[in-house]
């Protein structure tokens, strides 16, 4: 085979395998190529990598080494596609009652919710990360899109006990600034104990919603190192009750009489 | 830039952007390059695909013309990643009261989710689909990766009102075995009327689900053109409630008190 097949056969793996140690042997079996070859193959692709700003190809040594795909994606490439959510988000009719802002069409398609996830893979470049944690339902495709970049599983916190997972662990919770009193479970054989965990969710008012994912998650001896929202509602800023997180867009304004809305960066950007 | 660089950034531009029709001059600009080079490169890159059995890089000529990538598996292949997954569902821990199967961990790793949408995108290769729809929560991640390689949005089907999205659309439905009376709702804007849609989930037993789902469908003129399970229920063959499904997996013989299951190649194998 022809380096230019391999390197085309090679460079779909890697995008389809990100952060997934891959001993050199096992290419060298597929396109019948010596080891100096591949590795050569390696190097190019590392190189384009880079110059692609897409992320790089780790290289480790030694009887169990192989190669690696890292993403890693330009932080300033991703300015741009997140100033042209900004500006969709601003769309009026996009306030809803209750200080809502819809948003479903842009976290159904997958291009977008593709983008978006770049952008916290790339802010969580430094932790070690076991799992993604979201709660149903809008926030699940995004964690999905997170959690392949990472190569961990997704693990996905229910609202309701109707889950036929057997048993599970719940808890309480008080939901912002309405004060509900609500409900989050998780089946024990969802999440192992101990894990690190990255939550990932798609919009956050005052932050109910993580801080009862933190308390279910201390339930299971979880360690929290990064928590990340799409969208955050500014407005609700001073009751704010997560300290550390990121967001990519910052709501504030809203008007729902005048269906006014403003949409900016993130805190991720500040 | 070189040919071996070209052929590493024309291959990822294409693994994430499936279904996506692009005009050549994108390409002679980013990378510097004459038509007549990038022409040759994406001939490398289809035949590459091919071989790859990974699907086929369509060219349309014309001003409007340009490059598409054209995903499409080979069905041989994925019989076997399938056979592996029937083998991890026998797992008598899996069987749950109910005549439930614990799936949660499979359709929480992202590279499973990806080897069975491939499936499904290959099954209904032949359809014109519009939106991917799914019911929450089991089947969103599944559904997502679907949509993602369709190039078209995913629609989120909820199981109670408490939608903060505007007007929306609500059916009762009876679920299957059981006959409780549930509910499903999807608001207006989340779906335009008369689209062409496939129906993804993850486990079907009588199909109470998806009888409900084609229900609330019709409520926006949506024409079903396929309907794709992940697992059904042999047992409750009989007393099916939809006629036209492919599912990937079939689990039979379930046991709950002795936790014995069998599972199986699904009806798109038969």
């Amino acid at each position: 085979m022809k380096r230019s097949d391999r390197l085309i056969g090679l460079t779909n793996y890697f995008i389809n395998h990100p952060q997934e140690l891959m001993q050199l042997s096992y290419f060298t079996e597929r396109y019948d190529a010596s080891k100096s070859s591949i590795s050569e193959d390696l190097d190019i692709i590392h190189d384009m990598f880079v110059h692609e700003g897409i992320g790089s190809l780790e290289r480790i040594s030694g009887a169990a080494g192989g190669a690696q795909y890292i993403p890693f994606f330009s932080k300033e490439q991703s300015v741009e596609k997140m100033k042209q959510l900004c500006y969709k988000l601003e769309d009026p009719s996009r306030v809803l009652p209750g200080g809502y802002v819809y948003m479903s069409d842009l976290l159904g398609d997958p291009r977008i919710v593709q983008e978006i996830a770049k952008v916290f893979v790339t802010a969580f470049h430094e932790q070690s990360i076991d799992a993604v944690v979201t709660v149903e339902t809008k926030g699940i495709s995004l964690a999905y899109a997170v959690a392949n970049l990472l190569h961990v599983p997704v693990v996905i916190i229910r609202r309701n006990m109707r889950v036929t997972e057997g048993s599970s662990v719940s808890i309480n919770y008080v939901s912002g600034r309405s004060q509900r009193i609500q409900t989050m479970v998780l089946p024990k054989r969802n999440l192992k104990e101990g894990m690190n965990v990255c939550i990932i969710d798609d919009f956050m008012k005052v932050g109910g919603t993580v801080t009862g994912m933190i308390s279910l998650l201390e339930e299971f001896k979880a360690k929290v190192v990064g928590v990340g929202v799409f969208a955050e509602a500014e407005d609700d800023e001073n009751e704010r009750m997560v300290d550390e997180y990121i967001s990519l867009v910052k709501v504030s304004n809203m008007n729902v009489k005048n269906k006014q809305i403003d949409v900016t960066l993130g805190s991720f950007y500040q």
